[in-house]
């Protein structure tokens, strides 16, 4: 398969760089019938988007998206749907001097070796974060499906910055919904996210970065998701979590807590919910998922960013062409903590995963009717 | 794709069940004239059979290997290679109880849903652990031909089991290598093991399960590797890694940890090494990873197990059939801890993966010459 | 995606060589709940196998099916079905010879090349139409389940040998589907069929040989299969049907013919059938499908077989190894026609390939249910 | 695989519609460092586009290429390349009447069913002809690379016009590259040409429309290209002829005439060539391809596209909104006959297939180094 896609029967194609003319999307594999425009798909943009608070880097792109193809009198067609974002504030000045002495933490070193000096350095062209924004536009495409023909719901907020951490366990899946947004960092806790506010803007003023961990869980995830082995839900999600920059680290459930637990305490017990008669388990440290598979409980992720490779302060390294060792110092526009931007990427990945399985599962036909209520 | 494959130029295709007939690989994309017989497999998967110690299952396999396709003469033919091991000690009486009453913490209820009732729930049927054996299979496969021709090495080893942790910063490649297998619990510090095998016999006598955490690193990675975005080698390598039932989580470099420095601590500064003009990183907090791209420095992975789910000790559960609560004691013959078995499945994954993107950076050619030292 | 694999959601992947141990097929994606066991395959397989009657070759292979995984309790789990044939009758001696003097219209010359001398040369090793049978396990079971569920039937039958042809144009599909294995060449007309069987037993005893034309016609098709453009059905039905050895030609409907005429002529007229209300057209010069995309009418597809390359006859052709011309006689056993074993394998394939876009379609569901009427 | 795609490491998706905003590839896997502007891609665009002259249609397409991505200071940077084209001359208003009375001949009736009334109908949507532009511009990267680093060339040309037919068999290939595009019809011989050109200009003041064939030559490709069964370079060929609209029939060599020979009369007999040590055969009906892998022969393939079904005459046809008979006058530009516009659209498929394969064999590297003369 191309390297560039993600998903099978409904999947994304990512292109563009950063500095480049545009970033852009093909959506392949959505059904016919949905009613689609950019409407539907700005709102994820904006809440990603760079110049949003003063904690995000002050490139001022304003993400527009436009549909250039598959949609037809305001409904899907079935053919693929190309989304695209015309770059416009692309300050491509400060990045001669990277081009033969490779910033520490970046992908400049590798790209230059593997692509013989010809990648576009440019804003780390096509390794910049910048193209998350490719993920999201087909994310929203995948969340509303979810939504509206499922009504599975997929949320994700900043459980930690740097070395304040939320403990997210007793909030309820609709206050952490109604609260990530409420505040510049993303996180459900008013009062926490004050603090990480003020970490984020240390780090900048010092010329540094932070990073953190993003949590995300879901409502209405039907059982019976993923295929043993190979295509483990685990697998699926984590090859995607993995394609965001930054992102160092996936764990489900208890995760790495869990691998000190005893069975007795991590095994999940079964019981039958009274008011329903549903089969659910009392604790989930499974994270929704066993043998690979969705069980039906809520799917639990954690998602570990490190700090921005992007800071100002000076750094020593190497003149790849000269040979020798040097000092950088780093000038452009830098996101001092990316986290904050991180949400509406990890749920776009997690919809276009999910609703990839829900499809290979027959959850979805292949031609969607409208519903009453929109 | 269909689903039971990993990789795609290099590539391998399980199949088979616990209390089957078999359990077997199909390895497609080998190139044509590498030596190979069964003793290139056996060893491997020798460390990873069950019965080998007093720490794991007394489930009686030899898991002996055979050949069925894909070499004539002694040499690979460029065809795809069939590997299979007949299962022979499988005894499937106990597991005629948990038909209906799935267990804590593993497949059994998520698998009912999906496959109405026909999936093989014996020993776990196709999510059972025994299944990494078909992993290894084609792991050895791939392990021969990197170390061969591209002096690549991978190493796994037991860093953590329960609450017993091993510091492994300062122990050097080849140190690692020589002493992981030196002990039953495969860490490479020998007192450390004493404890981890200590408290892997408390767990048993109390019927109960303990997890840990694999790590693993390398020798001779190319840069390069990977490709941005969808096909990061941390997305690749994590779809791998998810596949082997236990695990919950991933992480590269500093990982979790990592989200919590500073960019300025974090970020691994370039220098050129002096007797060999090579560019190196100070530190490796990037897990030899920037961009997606290998970028020659070691792989450091680590990987988290849940205590396994199969544990002797009552647990409560669901009839699934008569929709009650009930007690469930699971028999059977099981491991109290699966860590000490990883590693050849861990090393065989990322092997597996390395190699397919090897190939895909022409770094292996279509036809194999015979090495002289062998 | 590996080479060695056909279909997406239903696959099969080939194993094997023609004088190795065994040949086989793992199915991937079959639906768990389908009735399954041996008694399913070893017809079909039957005939296509050798030594059925005096115009087929005399190697005597039972080709008996072994179903290995992936059905338990005597159906379907969802999990891949591994199917094996052991090879009992491999006369090997005959080939030493070809392995440096390639024969003429086989694989052997770039065999050797692409391989380096490594690929198992005997009895074409890999290339051997003996490999056929691996497609007719996969076929077998599609064909069972497109039969069951969907109530589609695809059947194959000769049209030509050599210059014998046999006009099937007013022959009902029940007719064709009676008479078609009613004689050894596989031809529904019984007078054709025994010249045709004549002109093969001629050829025979010059030591030559012949080929023909396959045609494959359906009842039953849905309307919607197949996507525009790169997965027409044309295309994935020709990606298959050129996947058997000896097939140089593939046309769909009017096909070759077809270009010759005028657009007045070739269009097929829509009507509405007055005692179904369903829509049809009076011709069918689209073989059933329009845009790549099934049109409800019979699928109608010419496969052309080239002559069976292996003729006793001498031969001039080139020892490799030493750089000169030589004189080849090739022993060994062959089908003087390979035609009347090929309507199985048709079969398979385009069972195989309708299955895969009825899954695709979501015709057929995850699980199936036993019918009343098996 | 999303359905949008051919090839897998050099790879291109299609997006758009006939009278949507645009047309559009993505190029997946060029290797970095070729020079590339649109230059590269236009010539060939023009071979291909609408009103070159009285023969085709009058619809007035300039098909302007624009790169958006993938390309940074004139050189390839291994990005996947955005190719795109403004549609500019789209009357749509000739379409409306075709909404429910699916003209015959086209996809309008399946992809009625199959889009559930979704579909964008104007000038067949994602089923038009003008998509083979998106093949086209893909196909020219393709070209470029085979022809500068492999010296591969590829050459489609008009053999047949309805009845009238060229025997291409005592033209050199160069004498065929040279005339093929001297006239309108793309016919390598003059006087056929002419009549060829008649015979069009007949069917279209008929209103009525006619078919062909291309056939396809090549220079330069090396052995080995394919892989045994499923990836058989006949099955990946006839996979993307299929996937242009009109194309019923695909052979190689001897094709369907082939079949009606002896094994004696089709073999190729291999011989050295004097001048070069060459291993050659001295006729080629295999079509340089044995065991479905190429022996280092020109390929030749022969593809039937059916009469154009757009024609203007009065057809008879279904409402399908009403359930009645109708008659159906189709208005609109078309082509009377489609040959004379194709080759450039079998010369890209040929050329993405043939690279893909090129690259699967080693025989591009990952990174392309200018050559002297360009």
């Amino acid at each position: 398969m191309p390297a560039n896609i993600l998903g099978e029967r409904f999947s994304i194609t990512s292109f563009g760089e950063s500095h480049g003319k545009c970033i852009g999307t093909i959506v392949d594999g959505c059904p016919a019938g949905l009613k689609l425009d950019e409407s539907d798909i700005q709102p994820l943009l904006n809440l990603r988007r760079p110049g949003q608070s003063v904690i995000t880097t002050q490139r001022k792109e304003t993400d527009q998206v436009s549909i250039l193809s598959g949609v037809f009198r305001g409904y899907t067609t079935g053919a693929p749907i190309c989304l695209i974002i015309w770059n416009t504030d692309s300050d491509s000045r400060s990045y001669d001097e990277i081009k033969n002495t490779p910033r520490p933490g970046h992908s400049d070193y590798p790209a230059y070796l593997k692509y013989g000096g010809f990648a576009d350095y440019r804003g780390s062209g096509r390794f910049s974060g910048r193209l998350t924004a490719t993920l999201v536009m087909g994310g929203a495409v995948a969340l509303k499906i979810l939504s509206k023909y499922l009504n599975i719901e997929i949320i994700s907020y900043t459980q930690a910055i740097g070395n304040i951490i939320c403990n997210t366990d007793n909030i309820s899946f609709d206050e952490l919904s109604r609260k990530r947004y409420s505040n510049d960092v993303r996180c459900p806790d008013h009062e926490i996210a004050i603090k990480m506010k003020e970490d984020i803007l240390v780090a900048r003023k010092a010329g540094d970065s932070l990073g953190g961990i993003i949590e995300c869980t879901t409502k209405g995830i039907p059982p019976g998701l993923g295929e043993p082995i190979f295509e483990s839900i685990e697998s699926e999600l984590s090859k995607g979590l993995f394609s965001i920059p930054a992102v160092k680290g996936v764990e489900f459930g208890s995760g790495f807590i869990g691998s000190s637990l005893k069975g007795s305490q991590n095994n999940d017990i079964f019981y039958i919910e009274k008011s329903s008669g549903k089969i659910l388990t009392l604790t989930n440290n499974s994270g929704g998922i066993l043998g690979g598979i969705t069980n039906g409980m809520p799917l639990k992720i954690r998602i570990a960013f490190k700090p921005a490779a992007s800071i100002s302060m000076s750094q020593k390294t190497v003149n790849i062409e000269k040979g020798v060792e040097t000092d950088l110092h780093v000038k452009g526009r830098h996101d001092p903590c990316v986290v904050p931007r991180a949400p509406p990427v990890v749920d776009s990945i997690v919809g276009i995963v999910l609703l990839d399985h829900c499809i290979k599962c027959n959850l979805i036909p292949p031609v969607l009717k409208e519903l009453h209520s929109n």
